[in-house]
């Protein structure tokens, strides 16, 4: 088990997981059954690009430093302030004898694991990003272990579009299994108009759930209400537990937004019984923990698994199918 | 809904409820749904004071102080650092006409949620306690909210004991709960021998569950085994994600460990479908959902909620039914 998860690839502290570490080695020669990826493009995650924008005041030469500092340091895109990645783009350069993972030199694909595990050398500087984006275009190379996940780039959509339905690919999948799980669901999503945000809208509706999104402004309400995923949208501060709770009570609400502070919100949303699913990587523990506790919530919180059997596909036919969410997405990308 | 959830109290910052904010009005005179506790002992949460305890080196008269200034601070025990606070037990001073409660001056109850959202005042400057363990002797008041939960004592069990039982009573409820979602299911349990890890094993085991315990020492080995709810028990690092998937492979894992960096190791020992159930404060959300999704672990994970209905009188149920597992309780209140 130790080569399939990288335990080789960890330099301190020694014995724990590649996630876990402090310090990868990136180096690009692969082991019997590891793969590289020369690298096309970086997403970065929206709460490690938010805290990065706003500690530089938006300085993008500032954020684009520290990106290749961390990495220089770390071996990995792993913000070491709100612990979170992101995902990558690139092509398949070379595969060990025995990996399991069924690539082959020349594919197109994204990692679907988090860059906060995954060996990364930056050979370009970064000098075609201006900073002010989470889309990073970067040369250089990655290191997929045994134990992996990858999705070969479908041929119909654009690569860019690609990595973003992919990056929040768990998201869409979790929800449609636990909204399974209740008979005619309703379903509230904090954040509704982000990326994991529309697409898990759009599975709620799927699922045959009731749908109610929290949005921040007019301009994302706008933009959400063409989607034809929300049956309702309020505008709301999510940190502001009394604010949410006025809005909707809902038997499974979903965590989409990547600031800290929104999960006593989404505990009282939530229906005696129901469902909490955090998404967002500015989560708190101990917040969620004692908040419910406190409370005298009797709801299920669940940590938001990025990993679901199959969730590659059905977040990517979700976007196929629902052309108003593929347009969110869209706009997205172009740097809205 | 702002009274009932002790909004009224919060200081700092403004529209945040009691547990996430930095500063609450700990000032005795109670609102019509209110109720003042003349608390009379304090029992921290374990990780707290086990950051505390190391930060000082072991130095009680500096832990002491640093509670008091916490306290005298924020208007409650809420370590900054940890993020956790414990429970307190005491005497019903006063009710307010309003409160929906149930209790009346002179019951002694313990209060059922967390320390890090109830308003206290120390007034004794913690003369009794010697900072060296966990239960603090203490005299002051405390204030519940309209929405809460407070047990009355048992008669039949001595007040620190209760208290230390209804600190972790969440765990064995929810792990009931779980396990009865599962046929014939195994249940592993990191930190089997402390507090909330026992009542976890003694749950299962009486839910028909087949149990295994990883503790730290022989001496946490030899004092679970005589305890008959553990039908394997294995000494490991509950930090090294390898050695504890070596030790076993379980439908659902449950974390009690008070340390930082078990989740990788709980996942991997968990098997595809099962659940993990995190208990500890220590958990960090982003190592958990990122580590999960690296690992490609199609496996639940639940932040462990401290409330289940009916959690205290299960939990003490347990305690009744299961002397060996009172016993642990009873060695750990004594100093151990």
């Amino acid at each position: 088990m130790a080569g399939s998860v990288g335990l080789q690839r960890v330099i301190e502290p020694p014995g724990v997981l590649p996630q876990a570490a402090w310090r990868l080695d990136a180096s690009p020669e692969i082991g019997p059954d590891e793969v590289r990826i020369r690298v096309r493009r970086l997403n970065l995650d929206a709460a490690s690009f938010r805290q990065l924008a706003e500690k530089h005041g938006g300085d993008g030469a500032k954020v684009r430093a520290e990106v290749l500092d961390i990495v220089a340091t770390r071996g990995k895109m792993h913000n070491p302030v709100t612990g979170s990645g992101g995902m990558l783009i690139g092509v398949v350069e070379e595969v060990g004898p025995e990996s399991p993972l069924g690539v082959e030199p020349g594919d197109r694909v994204a990692t679907l694991v988090s860059l906060t595990l995954t060996p990364l050398r930056i050979t370009d500087d970064l000098r075609d990003w201006d900073g002010l984006s989470e889309q990073v275009p970067a040369d250089g190379t990655a290191i997929l272990f045994g134990r992996s996940i990858v999705g070969v780039l479908p041929g119909d959509l654009p690569a860019e579009l690609a990595l973003a339905v992919y990056d929040v690919c768990g998201a869409p999948a979790l929800v449609d299994r636990v909204a399974r799980q209740y008979r005619d669901p309703t379903v509230l999503v904090l954040g509704g108009a982000g990326k994991s945000g529309s697409l898990s809208l759009a599975a709620a509706k799927r699922a045959g759930a009731r749908t109610t999104a929290i949005v921040v402004s007019e301009a994302e309400r706008d933009a959400l209400a063409g989607a034809g995923v929300a049956d309702e949208i309020a505008i709301a501060d999510a940190r502001n537990p009394v604010e949410v709770a006025e809005k909707a009570q809902a038997d499974i609400t979903v965590v989409c937004v990547d600031v800290p502070g929104c999960e006593h919100g989404a505990i009282l949303a939530t229906k005696p019984g129901g469902t909490v699913i955090f998404f967002s990587m500015a989560t708190s523990f101990p917040a969620a923990a004692l908040g419910a506790e406190g409370l005298a919530a009797d709801v299920t919180m669940l940590v938001g698994n990025g990993y679901v059997p199959g969730h590659a596909a059905f977040a990517v036919d979700l976007l196929r199918t629902t052309p108003a969410v593929r347009a969110l997405f869209e706009k997205r990308i172009a740097g809205d």
